[in-house]
């Protein structure tokens, strides 16, 4: 970014702010004191938004980041020496600075390849088949991105698929959600059918992409795996004090119905932007557009540009890729500058 | 507390909301998007106003809360099978679920005794010495609260005292300053006289006591010791990815001055209630009232009508002991019913 | 110790060599080559000779050391975020150097006192029922040594008054059993009695003490806490390749039942000096003998006459307190020979 | 194996016994007692040894096996947030149950692939340059493994070069010498040739395959990186009491040139096999024989055969791959014999 530009932010959906019904609860939070480590009004009542909304009874934790939650999800599915089955593009191997095996002390990740980010059936039992001796850490966990790292989206029926063979060999099944809302917006089904009805037994759902300042909800459909979390939760530096304000912004996306909607106008965002990127000359997008991200491939002079442009985006695999986030407060008008400064860039 | 009645907060200053000069700057983060991780217009700000603050060019790290920041600054400090020496009753040894030895995989603290909740030289001196071989974590770091858990503060002297012993046995010096603003505001002196000028290496310094929604920032004064603290933050999942939301409301009250009057206004609460619950027939403060907590021993009976009443407090040290903690917000009107509700149930 | 004397033995049992009948079947298992990492002939062999030993269907396991040995099995009966309840003299708390959080990534040890070494009921409970809030970590071990680190024995009759408490609070039992023949031989009841019978969910049973080289077995009777147990001891190091060198000596100790009269044997040696301690002019022992290990007060001259002597010897909580302890191999002799140097010094 | 025939040994080298020459020094260690934890006789003389063998005042302690020798080194060199840089088939990797993670607290490994089981200084620069964001663990170790797992050896040029990336990124050098000795007694160097003059800061030096029942010894050259290290081994159960058992049967190996000469031996039973093998019809060796294993494709009817007479040996790389270990102690007649069975399943 040049210091001459208003930087103009795509580089992830994490660079958003507060979404308005986060703020409201947020500030009503704050008209008075309240209990501290979720003894709150708050916090009680979003679990309880929580289990509505996926109509499920499970367990609901609130963490203050994603590489925490997932990290704390997988240390209670697994002990150290299990291993966790994930994409080989997976945040959890790439992006957290070797955070699930720090929380977990030592479970090794094994990583599958598989089309468009996706783990595959054959992929996950390639891996546990491969060999069953002491001296492989026995796999024990099924760690599954959706939206992925690609931003692509795994269908009810392969989530089914890959319960059936975490049922086989006895895995876990683990679902980071790091974009949850907008895999329910974009395949426009609800958090229940997208979860504990096709065999997950814990969720990490991310409010921060979604519109807060911090904070993952942690839904346990397996219950039995969520014995003593909080005082794993408190051990690891992740229980708030102040939770409600943790709680209530959460409350906020809730209540309000933000989460979905913030979500699926992310989503129409980035439809609207490949759109217009495939509409230009020789541009072509590495993955399927089917949540808030758009991948393409672009000329290094065009990347080059972009920069001086203030733009902020990811380079992905290798020199010519390019990652475009959307989130809730993205507008058409900001994509119609990317999109005429790439034209620009082109010609 | 019972549901009738209106709950009133003097368990802990963590029951208290973000104060205004925090609210404004997170309100003015929130107007722009911003770079994640760090990356954005706040965070580097914030650190250089610590800098400035404690007149010296120490490295600043931001966390989400106290059991994380003293544990990762414990494990920056020691190796796994080095001891820490603090007092019996601090809050690292009994209130944070084994999260030091959590985050350090396995550092063991080391407890003395000693009047007032304070460490002195003869204690740390007798664990030290007191055996040498390799069975024993050897002692590497003396980790202090700075006011103690029972509200009591270390002069400088006592502090470079406790540096003398460091010295000695060439052990490193971790302040926990979950209070860290009451302390230098009781004591009228600046940070700097309290920490790097008498031989602190490390310093957690709480914002969420302080008038925060979360976020504690660290600093190291021995910047040997932060050497790729960075990664630490990020493995350990505290590395907010909106950290502007901790940073800007941190810089609001760093500009305003707000972290040393929100800490006068809780120490003067707290005296104004040691002075009042002194001159009831009877009742005997605990430990002297040194910054924003008091400590008073109360007969059953009178517990029992507290709550009953509504109040919130902890009870400390077997039955009779009784915890009052002031925040930025407690009012003379709060503490007036409180003295007169003890009154009535002495009577 | 100094170099122009023989050393004379009596510091630990560990200063022993390996007896005659762990060397026999160490030779034998030399004789051909054999499978590694337990899949030899000697290994299952060991197993079931301490299943017919302890007239039970354990699940039994071999690793190198003591240290190893407790901290496995107790990180196998907790989560990080749990507490073991052990005697503030205890082995694991005093003398394995952080070990215990080591493997289990944090696991609190909390002490209680009790009179002898040992653990009672009260102490247990008094901890357990201390607090029971988030921010203390979970008591879900009590973790006995038999006999004690001081040589005395809990009788079958306290340690089912232990199982009871354990029963109360659902706590796991493990027995730290690094002198277990001894215990074994000198309260003349089987292992059986001892052990699952009075309800220990597991037992950690050492041979380097019993007349091996190395080669701990760690027993466990409740099987559901051996789940994936030698995935565990293989990834911290405790597998060993040629495991027919510590399973073939201890099947020697078993098949011949020197495991018993090597105890016998050492306990035979402690009560004689108990004995001639006993009847020296103003010499006290510190415990009662009731295993391999003589404590006993002696003045500081007598002390350093003693080493000036060539003997070896721990002293034992502050001054005046010195630790014998006899082995497989002790005589009378030698035993003699200490009482009279030790008369010589006191007059 | 089937039951009816006797086992066959190539399977690996662990499966040997104990040589002479070591059996020699732990009969003789058994003669006296001795003091515990390496204050005995024999294990300052065999650390004293290992630095006249190497020429270099390096830093020696003695483990139980090497998952732990190579694992606390690596710990050693890296904290939790820090990667480790290995070859992708390399043993730490693939063979430890995810031993480094464990013992490091996280440290990833990251893996590069190279000919012939070896890294290579490009294979390496990619993975440091790749990215030096904080979500990605920063590089801060190579570990190679001389020989290395497929049976390879770096020439002194291509460590020299390795040393070169290191020193350009400022990673430190470990090198896992499960076959050290036969590495030296291929390349006809001696050890200060192959480790610390081309810049090795710590080596992990198998005793186990070269003729002990137990015991790696470790070598820091970098003696920097020893530090405390002693306490380390304690707290990770790796401290033998009767540590002469290990040091003594060493010192057997070093004075007596065993070491060597097992390995010259090892190495030349190699090749005779590999020679062997190459004259058969139809069969190709898959890696060049440079130590003490061959591995050879056989078609799988072969492989059945070998089975039903009773050769044990690990199958590699998929469906096709045999690997045979020599050790100090194999015979042409064994290899004769298997050589016999090929030729008979492939006619």
């Amino acid at each position: 970014m040049t210091s001459e530009c208003t930087p103009r932010f795509l580089a992830s959906d994490n660079t958003s702010g507060i979404c308005p019904e986060a703020m409201e609860y947020l500030l009503k939070a704050n008209q008075t004191d309240d209990l501290a480590y979720g003894n709150d009004h708050w916090t009680a009542r979003a679990a309880d938004r929580f289990r509505e909304l996926f109509d499920y009874d499970c367990e609901v934790f609130f963490v203050f980041n994603g590489t925490a939650a997932n990290s704390l999800v997988l240390s209670a599915m697994a002990r150290s020496y299990h291993s966790v089955i994930c994409h080989e593009l997976a945040h959890i191997e790439t992006d957290e600075c070797g955070g699930p095996e720090f929380f977990s002390n030592g479970s090794k990740l094994l990583t599958a390849p598989g089309p468009n980010g996706k783990l595959t059936p054959e992929g996950i039992e390639a891996l546990v088949t491969k060999r069953n001796d002491i001296h492989y850490p026995k796999p024990k966990v099924i760690s599954l991105t959706q939206p992925t790292e690609v931003g692509t989206l795994y269908s009810r029926e392969e989530l089914l698929a890959i319960r059936a063979v975490a049922d086989k060999y006895d895995l876990r099944l683990h679902m980071d959600g790091a974009r949850f809302a907008n895999a329910c917006a974009s395949l426009n089904v609800t958090p229940a059918e997208l979860t504990w009805q096709v065999g997950i037994d814990a969720l990490c759902f991310s409010g921060t992409k979604n519109g807060l300042a911090f904070g993952e909800a942690i839904l346990f459909f397996n219950r039995d795996l969520a014995e003593d979390f909080a005082w794993r939760c408190k051990q690891a530096g992740q229980l708030a004090s102040k939770m409600r304000f943790v709680a209530a912004p959460w409350l906020g996306l809730l209540e309000s119905g933000a989460w979905r909607t913030n979500a699926q106008h992310a989503n129409a965002m980035a439809s609207y932007l490949a759109e217009g990127l495939s509409a230009l000359p020789g541009i072509s997008l590495m993955f399927p557009t089917q949540a808030n991200s758009v991948f393409v491939e672009l000329p290094p002079a065009v990347i080059e540009f972009l920069r001086q442009r203030g733009w902020t985006f990811y380079t992905f695999i290798g020199a010519g890729g390019v990652r475009f986030v959307c989130a809730w407060n993205t507008t058409t008008a900001l994509l119609d500058n990317l999109i005429a400064d790439i034209q620009t860039a082109l010609s």
